[in-house]
């Protein structure tokens, strides 16, 4: 028996998230299903990490246990065949016996985009959540440096548990978290603006719910110290609205050993973010 | 009587096309439509290219006279409040009444976008095409260089008119072309190769079909003189077959008004595609 490890991308739009529900078509229900053929009975895969219905994933890795024997060229393109074209399996590597997707992950990170500019290019309503209003990216940066280091996310759990005092299981440690402006579109007014976040773990809606909030500092509709008194103050109810899922992709997952393979993501501050100057409004 | 260009962005997967069509979903017909509801009767617009089915466009350029004096925001927001989700109207100006979209056009640009790498990321498939071996982007940048200038292109014009002898039709003055590798993805294997290409204008399917011939260029099928062979021997049925439409974005239209606040385009040549070496194969 071999454990594999697999890499998949996937459009969220047409899943109702990654984990399995009964009824529901689910990024790990069409994965086993695949798998399940391939393997010539069924196989149960673990995701290293949640996406909700309508986010997208660009490095979600997944472990799963098989007992056919076969070539990593054989099951990536095996997978591919079966798999709808909305999911890809992009690599597969043999991982050690031990391993688990999900438990031994040191960071996650994803990306959220917003097209702000008067109009939403078609091609990327299903990639951005579109904003009009001109967001002051110098504010959204200042706003993320308190972000950063190990902190009680409670003011961003989407799942309820935004109560103060009950904090331990709310408590996780971002490694960065930035906003950057990326290529604006000739003879568009607008452009692109990605924020990248890196963290031990996420809580549910974490990533949507901190958007949602830079964004009202980012309109000049809060300061940027906004940002503080909501970590603080622990009550989800006192923080923005949640951000709308198709602007999310779950970017990359990090593992022990890839720490010499894997790109130091590097901290984004406001000094390195003088692409702002290039969004044409 | 107002006559207005408007500037359009489309996702071409569900159009029939940029033209009017009896019984089919096109661009200029829904365009139409919504322009003849917000202006109290039926409209015409001319368009500056022609699209087809499954191209997009990302400055398309139209004209429209109409009758109701409404100002310019109201023109686009009215606009896109009718349009499908597919099509946008990005900005609207009062032009000269004697200015014509196509006629008036002194250069088309457009970009055709492949995937190169084994898999192909699924939010990418809708606006590239894939293609899984290397392709050599020094050869196909030298390929390039012949096509600068005035030539006849009768070997790329995809509607039949490719038969030695028959010249003046089919000469067209292309005044960049080259290739370009975007961001490649952390944690896959591949990158986006984006050719770049304005001429005063193209042959229909000219675009594709340079894209086929390129690419088998590019993949050592073919060697980078290949082009010039083609070119000079003036017959479509000597050249590769024509690349998929979903790769192909109408970027921009220039009219010599815009000489002055349209940024040059500048000539691709080999020595600035040194992010070849980012693609990681």
């Amino acid at each position: 028996m071999d454990r594999l490890r697999l890499m998949l991308a996937y459009d969220g739009a047409a899943f109702a998230g990654s984990q399995v529900q009964p009824g529901q078509r689910t990024v790990q229900g069409v994965v086993e299903a695949a798998l399940g053929t391939l393997n010539g009975q069924s196989v149960r895969i673990v995701l290293a990490g949640r996406t909700d219905t309508g986010v997208h994933a660009q490095g979600q890795v997944a472990h799963a246990d098989v007992d056919r024997v076969r070539g990593l060229d054989q099951w990536i393109h095996g997978l591919n065949g079966l798999l709808p074209p909305d999911v890809r399996v992009t690599n597969v590597v043999v991982a050690r016996g031990a391993f688990h997707a999900r438990f031994d992950a040191i960071g996650r990170t994803y990306r959220y985009c917003i097209w702000n500019g008067p109009v939403q290019p078609p091609l990327l309503r299903g990639t951005t959540w579109h904003r009009r209003s001109v967001l002051d990216m110098d504010a959204m940066n200042a706003a993320c440096r308190v972000l950063i280091g190990e902190h009680d996310f409670a003011a961003f759990a989407g799942d309820g548990r935004g109560v103060p005092g009950r904090s331990n299981r709310t408590v996780r440690t971002v490694r960065s978290a930035g906003w950057m402006a990326e290529r604006s579109l000739d003879d568009v007014s607008g452009c692109a603006l990605v924020f990248t976040v890196e963290a031990s773990g996420f809580l549910a809606h974490m990533v949507r719910n901190l958007v949602g909030s830079l964004v009202l500092i980012g309109s000049g509709e809060r300061a940027a110290e906004w940002m503080e008194t909501l970590l603080h103050g622990r009550d989800r109810r006192s923080a923005a609205p949640t951000a709308p899922p198709q602007g999310l992709t779950l970017w990359r997952v990090t593992y022990n050993e890839d720490a010499e393979k894997v790109p130091v993501i590097t901290t984004v501050d406001a000094g390195s973010v003088g692409e702002t100057s290039e969004c044409r409004h």
